[in-house]
């Protein structure tokens, strides 16, 4: 029994259902174009706790509460958690996984999270070996910067070319039996690294495992771009999406017309966010709050999500080395579409 | 098509074969009770390279080259990677993948890594997602002292229930076909937390999951201690096997006859290493290149290894908070062996 088509995707025959999702974000994307779609805005990035790792935890738990209760389950239904985030030892999933007691796989996938979540929950569900699962993610702004950059109160550079990390939780509930948008389809990335070292830079970093990931897709699955309602990038912003269309434009693809990026989607430009939004919080919610209810409602058929991920840290910044990346793309449909 | 038996195990219908396994470790580990059982033993920690977490990539990528070599076989004929390690996002395996392009999912489970990966490795397998799949991980006593505790050239205190993280790197490689023990049924962990707050005191933290997954694994299949040649925690030590027994007895359970654990099997105790070895590396190299040539060559017939995990990090202690911990279990079996 092959479940592959071509060389790098999979194909879901038994279409996993995403029978729930939900998202909680900071003030900042509250105020952004999506702010209505999200399901709970923070007043402030602290969230009533003394720190803002802590607040992370607690979006995040909320979030994922909020996902069983929408789907009206209980953590006892619940099969397979996935999760992970950017903090060191990815603590935010790892302590709210202690909150749900259920068995857990534990990711690393810098900002491509999202998406590797639901592959492998799709994976689960269409494998037998569960019946749903819940993968989550989240970034916050002051706890990445402050461990990835410098601390908060010295500021920092900030570059027309530097992205910002997205403050908020999403997460979906796939499952065997239900109603919702269905996974079809998913493309597991390869690691890349064409040379940046810049890690403000990230969008340029993480473009070529985009195109790497988007082109191999095209080809397996014999697709144009057209054939998709929209191919979302997960945080590539303002220079990382320029960079994956002429990445592509080198392979005879044209994908102006149908691509857009989490990362542009998420802020307006005039709240000071530099080249876009990133984080693992940036696909995440975004995905979570706007685009699958998009499917819900009908307004779109097909879509491919591909969320891209910089797998550095600041000691391989450090120590001179480049940035590799990765990008996982994953087709989501509505669940009246025939295959094509 | 349900692949479950109990509330948390897996059986894997399909056998997925583990065709390669490979370990390079340090010269203490070297020096140690499996010393002649190792692929290789490093002259010295640094490997010719300028720091330890260089030399730590260095280390795994050759333990990869090797497990392919030794299956005679290139790394285009491998569908996934699955990587992770201890150092801030997981940067050894994030490199070490880069160096094979092959679709990747990395992983974030402490010292649980190397059992996680087999285990997804199985899934994707026995589920018809691909052919073959490489899981590695890896650690490094120098590196990870650094960033747990404080700078290696100032020394720290060492009690007598620290325990001493292995230098070294472990990868199995996983197949639909071929020769080699079989991988049968997983039991994937629960993250538990029993209050213990002390980072030394590692050993103490996991041995609750440790019970955990191990009493589920054996009410989920029916089975006694007695029914396993060897059931082999990850890096409990000498405090975490010995309270893991206490908790296994409390429910009537006795495995003192029947359990080893890899961080008490690796050094000798006139060695130095506190209440013994630990890290991602320790159920890695002990599983790769000791564990299974025993059922290579009949010496077992059927193991569960548990690895465990400590999910906390530097911060996390600092914040006040204490340690979640996971274990995987996973049962391997002699190709031979029928099931019961």
């Amino acid at each position: 029994m092959n479940k592959m088509i071509g060389e790098q995707t999979i194909k879901f025959d038994s279409k996993p259902k995403i029978i729930s999702s939900a998202a909680i974000v900071g003030p900042k994307e509250g105020e952004g174009p999506l702010g209505e779609y999200f399901d709970k805005v923070l007043p402030d990035s602290y969230y009533q706790e003394q720190t803002w790792e802590k607040a992370e935890r607690k979006i995040t738990q909320e979030t994922i509460e909020l996902l069983m209760q929408k789907a009206n389950l209980s953590a006892d239904k619940i099969d397979y958690l996935l999760g992970g985030d950017l903090l060191d030892q990815t603590i935010t999933a790892n302590f709210v996984a202690r909150k749900f007691a259920r068995p857990y796989f534990g990711l690393y996938g810098a900002c491509s999270t999202m998406v590797e979540g639901m592959i492998l929950g799709a994976m689960l569900i269409d494998g037998g070996y569960g019946q749903r699962t819940i993968n989550f993610t989240s970034s916050h702004y002051q706890g990445s910067e402050r461990q990835y950059r410098t601390p908060n109160e010295y500021g920092d550079k900030y570059p027309g070319y530097k992205q910002w990390t997205v403050t908020g939780s999403g997460a979906t509930l796939l499952a065997k039996d239900g109603q919702g948008p269905v996974v079809t389809e998913a493309t597991v990335g390869k690691v890349m690294d064409l040379g940046v070292k810049d890690p403000m830079d990230m969008g340029a970093a993480m473009a070529p495992a985009a195109a790497d990931t988007i082109l191999q897709h095209l080809n397996d699955t014999n697709r144009n771009p057209v054939q998709y309602d929209l191919i979302v990038t997960g945080d590539l912003g303002e220079v990382g999406s320029k960079l994956l269309r002429e990445l592509l434009e080198d392979k005879n693809i044209d994908i102006s017309e149908d691509q857009d990026d989490c990362g542009l989607l998420i802020y307006n430009s005039d709240q000071g966010v530099g080249a876009g939004g990133s984080g693992c919080g940036c696909s995440a919610v975004v995905t979570a709050s706007y685009l699958l209810p998009y499917l819900n409602n009908n307004r779109f058929k097909r879509l491919l999500v591909v969320a891209t991920g910089a797998l550095m840290s600041p000691l391989t910044f450090l120590q001179g080395e480049s940035i590799p990346s990765i990008a996982h793309g994953i087709v989501i449909e509505n669940d009246t579409q025939n295959n094509a």
